[in-house]
């Protein structure tokens, strides 16, 4: 049995995980945002909730993963910081070997974990890409079998490749990046660029990333277009994914991944039209997430499982 | 010994190579363009030749790896096709071990093999990525070692990733691909675009990849403009490469990359301030192509190792 943490700027989110990958119980509670004392209780107590419901003795954990945003030390086993929680090189292992079991505790970046726990629920894949989009656009990436995180630790920011040189302004400071535009954040600004052009948004109306979905499925062929072009950005970057991957399976998560069809359909046929092909390759299968919001838990659960197997 | 073949449209070139990769010697003949025997005959002798001048018997040879542009069949041994060789299926495995000795044979695409024989001159890179910048951008990656091909052998294709989305039509049928732009075929579409910009061009002249280089080294501001606007779509491409790969070493090859300095400096400036990077990261070496024409030899022929190794 593993133990799975998802820190998030919101919750702590801790599962059991039994070798399938299935959640046996998980729990969460919320994350503290004062300092690193308080966090790693919070993250303790999400644990031993969880191992209480699911009835299983600290003695049966095998090992323990942590999937957490920002900057992780995979060696030293911190969470060195996150753009949304306050924490500073928190020792996560330490204190979980010291308080639980001293047992192996992995961290890892959360879009690395989420890839992770999808790549386990697909279907025969040995290559793999996770795309996740949300606030930014993150990514994972697994290769034979194995989470690619290369020389240094941080690839896989697929997110951060230029689609439109010298356009938006993207956080990490490039122009054009991939983010700027597929992400939920990019889907609101072309959205809020678009507005007047679209009926069903009056003055004033909060514009959200639901927005032009919820009106395109009422009818309205002006948020359907500007849907569209959302959904043209998000299928550009995949096709070049595709590319340079050729992966068996590619999974797109995040919240609106939900979405299915509506954006998986068009996706999948602009890939097929503009991927490179020569001769009848075996094409990539792009489907929505499987697991949702339970792929960070699952992925860090099997983390140990990854680094130990093949 | 292994043996290594570059297949080119205009030549064939084979090589006998030792375990370290180097070259004992080459022998290149002319690229048959009629038919698959006439192509498989003059493969047969450049080998032949280049096993003479060496002093070595075929029965030193442990394997023989082939680099050819197109379609690979690397289960058959097959070269399936070619933009520029009219061959269809050469059965180049069957055919080298009956007429030369029983080894294995192995194919794969030349821009792969080229990365490999760059990865094998490498300073210590385990994860790795090549890039090539000819008539199109070609590209190779090493990861954890070994050559990545993807599930159905086509990953790599570095080039056919958007940067101008919606921008120049590129060959693979996409508009706006970082080949479109950073190939030396770009090179001269931006030059023709920009030419009456720069005095030294006069009406009539022949414009090559080579025009602006040679300019600017005459002192041409505008020639060096449009040079350095170049280098530009290069380096935003390779920014990309390392936000995704983040490899222990990147190469850039083509005949272009002697050049040297006046183009890896500013690309390795351009990557430093725009790549992706959270606290101190070890950051990939950019360097030009340790090996040039010779890469395609020494990687077909490391091919085997390759495979063989860890």
């Amino acid at each position: 049995m593993y133990i799975g943490i998802d820190v998030g700027g919101t919750s702590i989110k801790a599962g059991v995980v039994n070798h399938a990958g299935d959640i046996i119980t998980k729990y969460a509670v919320p994350t503290p945002l004062d300092n690193n004392e308080n966090f790693l209780k919070a993250m303790l107590e999400s644990v031993q909730v969880a191992l209480k419901e699911a009835n299983v003795k600290a003695d049966e954990i095998e090992a323990i993963g942590i999937g957490a945003p920002g900057v992780v030390d995979r060696e030293k086993g911190l969470l060195v910081n996150s753009p949304n929680i306050p924490y500073i090189n928190a020792p996560v292992r330490e204190y979980l070997q010291k308080n639980l079991k001293n047992v192996p505790v992995l961290v890892e970046n959360d879009a690395n974990s989420a890839a992770l726990g999808e790549y386990y629920k697909a279907d025969n894949a040995k290559n793999f890409v996770f795309i996740t989009l949300g606030t930014g656009v993150g990514g994972g990436v697994v290769i034979d079998g194995k989470l690619f995180t290369g020389t240094n630790g941080a690839a896989g920011e697929l997110g951060h490749v230029v689609i439109h040189a010298g356009g938006r302004k993207c956080g990490c400071g490039r122009e054009g990046c991939w983010e700027a535009y597929a992400s939920v954040t990019g889907l609101i600004k072309t959205t809020k660029e678009h507005k007047d052009e679209i009926k069903g948004i009056k003055e004033g109306d909060r514009i959200s990333g639901r927005t032009v979905f919820e009106l395109a499925k009422k009818g309205d062929k002006d948020a359907e277009r500007v849907r569209n072009m959302w959904i043209e950005e998000v299928a550009i970057g995949i096709t070049d994914m595709v590319n340079i991957f050729q992966p068996d399976e590619l999974v797109v998560g995040g919240a609106i991944s939900k979405e299915g069809d509506v954006i998986m359909e068009p996706i999948r046929e602009y890939v097929k039209k503009h991927s490179f092909n020569v001769g009848e390759l075996k094409r990539t299968n792009i489907v929505a997430s499987r697991i949702g919001g339970d792929a960070g838990i699952i992925g860090a659960a099997l983390l140990y499982k990854n680094k130990s197997e093949g």
